[in-house]
């Protein structure tokens, strides 16, 4: 049985990224690709959807593999996913892969991304999904051992059996050569200082744009962000499991009685 | 001592919502206000941040209460709290309160929320924070009610002391006058149907229209879904505790020598 793969990502459909992940996996025999993915890059698009406007569908092609059938949206990766999965395929895929997205997604950035994003609106649609990043680097070697890690972790992930509601997120450090193997991780934290770059334009106004320094700090054992520093693969197992259970009598204290003076 | 609070929202710096919210709690005279909004609505925005363009700031005043001091933003929820915390405020506030927002922010539907975004911001950054939505009615009454349930919210909420790192999901269902009280709840889920309608438009080009029907389901007991339905108010405490620890040791056999041939 062929395992048929949705791929997107949220640099844009021509890019390198996707370009050579779906090259990788078109060429291993072992996969029917479909690519829905944005015109142009929607980084740090977050879940975003579109409410407010249509949805544009362009069919694209790609010199490097004409038999590749590709379609861009002008939407978020999370429009994609969706609109590919409800609107544009005419089959169900059996998993959902995003990427490679040129640079990483570790710790609580991974609420940002919109590659991740992708691979959460894949699970809300029941699929298997899988996000990929590469955390520095941007030779083509780096991009296709990426590619290659995913096209070797595709049969064992589908026959493994996670739990719906799971996606994985991949990040690949560069270096392809030196990389020590695979890592199961948690995510970490990511702390960044001097947010923001205050500017004034040439008429006087005042503007800023967003910048911020990672803060090293001391990792945890088996976090993501430690995994790729000590130059292997991480894959987080990631879910949406947003309730705290642990507060609830914490909570039920705090509203006990609170409202009976909204009425008034 | 009087409680700092930092006021946003995502359907706009002069939206009924927050302005309401912004009136009540200025005049219950027990806390400081500062609100930074978009200056447009900004719905179903998810956690983007604004990273390709610089963002603007701008005073805004509010005939209600000119006493009362805002900020507009040409950016998302996320970006106005970042902005505000990093930037804009000389002090730190105690707190966020996003909202409120007109119409639910329910289940899984968080995901998209940018209403509960600026909240995941505020824990991002440290604070304690509460999204506020109203699941429906949109007259006054409704949204002074909101507004007054979280007025008497807050004292018990920063006296009670959830772990840092968690956030309040309101949600307050209309017709104030026949709410039953608050519940503690957990995210439910929400599945649509039918999600694009599909058009074609005078130039014979085929356009896609986010939509879908709400499909209703069983809902468990103490879902978030059903509080509202039932006639409470929702409280949910979440949290972005995103690793599903319990996949580990599954995880573990399924990356095992994945990636050995990735090399060649």
């Amino acid at each position: 049985m062929t395992i048929k793969i949705l791929v997107t990502n949220d640099d844009g459909i021509y890019a390198e990224g996707i370009q050579f992940l779906s090259k990788v996996l078109f060429e291993s025999n072992r996969y029917r690709l479909k690519i829905v993915a944005p015109d142009h890059e929607r980084s740090a698009v977050g879940h975003a959807i579109t409410m407010h406007r249509p949805l544009r569908v362009e069919r694209a092609n790609f010199l490097h593999n004409p038999e590749l059938t590709g379609w861009s949206v002008n939407g978020t990766p999370s429009d994609c996913v969706k609109l590919a999965v409800e609107a544009i395929l005419e089959e169900q895929p059996d998993l959902v892969v995003s990427g490679i997205n040129r640079g990483s997604n570790l710790g609580t950035d991974v609420l940002y991304s919109g590659t991740v994003s992708a691979a959460v609106e894949g699970v809300i649609l029941g699929l298997p999904a899988v996000a990929v990043s590469l955390t520095g680097g941007e030779e083509s070697k780096d991009f296709i051992y990426a590619a290659r890690f995913i096209r070797d972790l595709i049969p064992p992930l589908i026959a493994g059996g996670l739990p719906e509601g799971t996606l994985l997120n991949v990040n690949v450090p560069p270096g392809s050569t030196a990389i020590k193997g695979a890592r199961a991780t948690h995510l970490g934290t990511r702390r960044y200082k001097n947010s923001f770059d205050r500017r004034t334009d040439p008429r006087g106004l005042v503007y800023y744009w967003l910048a911020g320094d990672l803060v090293e700090g001391e990792e945890e054992e088996n976090s993501d962000v430690r995994a790729v520093q000590e130059g292997y693969i991480s894959v987080t197992p990631i879910h949406f499991n947003l309730t705290n259970e642990a507060v609830m009598p914490q909570l039920e204290k705090i509203i006990a009685g609170v409202g009976k003076g909204a009425k008034s």
